[in-house]
């Protein structure tokens, strides 16, 4: 840790991603687990790899070969997660660019360094977390969770698919050959400081015209369960005034919880409702449905749920939903999670280097990641990068060639200001 | 033809329902079918007859039986509808008490008539309609829309059991022996009146404590399957301006509905209601809705039905539904029903004869009823007793034992002074 005062520290751009050779790789990993061609390339394809599928496995051999080809030492902890270490001037944790599953600019950034002859002070590379997506094992931030303590391994172990009950994680690691012996311990295996990089999913650079966001920190978010009970009655024989409609008491719950969220400039969504009994002339008797509200500030958040439930009572009060009960169940909260200013410099410094001076706008994520799972145990920073028309988890979810390069750039550049400014 | 100067006509309460017996059979009758026990009584439970099912006919022969006992010749139709008719001193079509199931209160009017020796002017009966409900064969009103040409014969008999797809009525009637050879047509099996006691399966008739309702008519009403497409995106990362949330959408349509229905004194009601993907922090892509309006004027109706499809143009535009497209699709009309004043003054006087000068309330049906397949046809009117809490359709739906006597007493009664009045 000895800082020399002549040794000359990193310059943003010093170093250059190869855009050509980023795209033709992010395009090659996409063979594995393409699916819902939507347009005549291609590459007009969705990608559908599911966390330890056959595909996963694929594509963890080829990133852990393409890791050893760039100068990497490659393990796996026993959640499946995979590091590889590219040794550095001197001995300590490492610098790391995390990402899951579509690791393409990750690799880029340390082909680039292997290209240069590069060598950084501290440890550089790459991990690939297991299951960010939580799509199949269902936990979002699966691995990283394990490795920050959130989690216990033996639950993460015994996470079960959800097409297939019985069908553990633990048993498809194991299946496709990635149930390391690495601890997943953050305390065994640490960090010295973790980038990501990840596409917005929302609109914001887009419409800003942003081709790089600095993400500030994320969200705060709570997710509950509420069931309106109402009286089930006949649609043509029952007046307006003496209904107890659990369905009209919804929707002016949804609209409650919108003009919450924008008077204290929040966000609501409700994304799963459903009814009882269910027929065209029948008012329900009940009513179940989600509500995720989300802000980046705990006590905005605090106030947010406070308007919400009280002013909810009023609705049960008034006409057509007079007599509804609301049963509200909390089921999940997360705090809100802020970056760490030197992550959050090397990556605004790295920007400006690029785009100049507030060429890169300041964003928070709405979005759990597992830059999330790490913020509490390493310095950790995020990039985003505009997708078309803010959507993701779909098809047609797309970015352009120059921003994803521009996205390789700045992350490699903040690793490289940050590894540099350890020893300055 | 003939009326005589000198004859009596039928004074209302000259015949006295026997109140025991009748509730004695309605639970008697309740053997077939009981379930959903709720309370510590025998009587305490639902009832499940499905039309054309093993209890359907246990029920359907007990009640054969019973007219036969009464002195009725009872014939069947192609659609199974049961027609029980007892002679009159004059030969013409008959005056029918018609019913679906629960045929019981008409059964005891028929055997007070044997029980008195009282014959009438023209013959009168009990009609069983066919699969009223249309819960297992999904046409309401099935047989009484067969007989009335609102429906052919063949697509009828050709309608599929809801859950076992390919089993047809036309089966099943044969199968439990129902499938009689009367041609199922008012003209060649034409009747004279047509009264209908039910349940009010709303709460108006409590609420005014009105032991008897005289309908006027049956509500004109409007079936709508509503589209809404939005743009799918993440809860957390999509900022509330930014969106087109179709739930948000789906809301906002369904207070839409419901303001419009109370200002034009209507009602509107959605009872189904779905969305896709349906993730706890994805703003739906889509949602699918039904919307319910009835008006007892089809002029308020088409007022209603053209404000609530314009006014929704304005939702698209709104924040959090901008961008949203909506696709009606009117699945159902239904025009208004009016029952005939000789059948409307009939239950009026007999009402106002138990209950005293305004003893009865006049009230419009919201829901169907075999007596809106028949009004266009012969002259027509129906009788509503309060039910608890305006409950129907339900195990704990309930009666009291004195409205049920009373309702049974004014359908004998405006059976009967309609009948004397065709020769007065």
């Amino acid at each position: 840790m000895l800082a020399t005062a002549t040794r000359l520290s990193y310059r943003a751009g010093a170093l250059r991603i190869n855009a050509a050779r980023l795209m033709d790789t992010l395009h090659h990993t996409c063979q594995w687990g393409a699916t819902a061609q939507h347009g005549p390339a291609l590459t007009d394809t969705g990608m559908c790899r599911l966390a330890l599928s056959d595909e996963d496995k694929v594509v963890r051999d080829w990133f852990g070969a393409e890791l050893q080809a760039t100068g990497c030492e490659v393990s796996v902890d026993q959640m499946g997660n995979m590091f590889g270490i590219r040794s550095g001037n001197h001995i300590g944790a490492p610098t790391v660019a995390g990402s899951h599953l579509d690791t393409q600019p990750t690799g880029d950034a340390l082909r680039t360094l292997r290209d240069a002859g590069h060598r950084t002070e501290y440890p550089v590379g790459a991990v690939n977390w297991t299951n960010e997506e939580g799509a199949r094992f269902p936990r979002s931030l699966h691995g990283s969770s394990v490795w920050a303590g959130d989690l216990s391994l033996k639950d993460a172990l015994a996470l079960e698919d959800v097409k297939s009950p019985g069908l553990t994680a633990g048993h498809d690691l194991e299946r496709i050959g990635y149930r390391g012996s690495l601890p997943a311990d953050v305390a065994r295996n640490p960090l010295a400081a973790h980038f990501e990089l990840h596409i917005e999913q929302g609109p914001i650079l887009e419409d800003a015209g942003a081709q790089i966001g600095v993400v500030l920190g994320g969200q705060a978010y709570r997710w509950f369960d509420v069931h309106i009970s109402g009286r089930e009655s006949h649609a043509g024989s029952t007046p307006l005034d003496v209904r107890a409609d659990p369905l009209l008491c919804a929707a002016r719950l949804m609209e409650l919880a919108n003009t919450v969220a924008r008077d204290l400039s929040g966000v609501a969504t409700t994304g799963i409702l459903s009814l009882r009994p269910g027929s065209i002339n029948t008012i329900p008797g009940t009513v179940d449905l989600t509500l995720d509200i989300r802000h980046i500030s705990d006590e905005k958040l605090d106030e947010m749920e406070a308007r919400i439930l009280d002013e909810a009572e009023g609705i049960t009060k008034r006409l057509g939903t007079n007599g509804c009960s609301i049963e509200w169940k909390k089921t999940f909260q997360k705090a809100p999670v802020m970056f760490h200013d030197d992550c959050v410099g090397a990556i605004t410094e790295a920007a400006e280097r690029h785009l100049g001076e507030g060429g890169a706008q300041t964003i928070y994520s709405g979005a759990g990641h597992d830059s999330c799972s790490t913020a509490r145990h390493c310095p950790t920073g995020m990039i985003f990068i505009p997708c078309k028309d803010g959507i993701s988890h779909n098809p047609v979810e797309y970015s352009t060639p120059e921003d994803c390069a521009m996205g390789a750039q700045v992350l490699l550049d903040a690793m490289l200001l940050y590894d540099s400014k350890r020893v300055a």
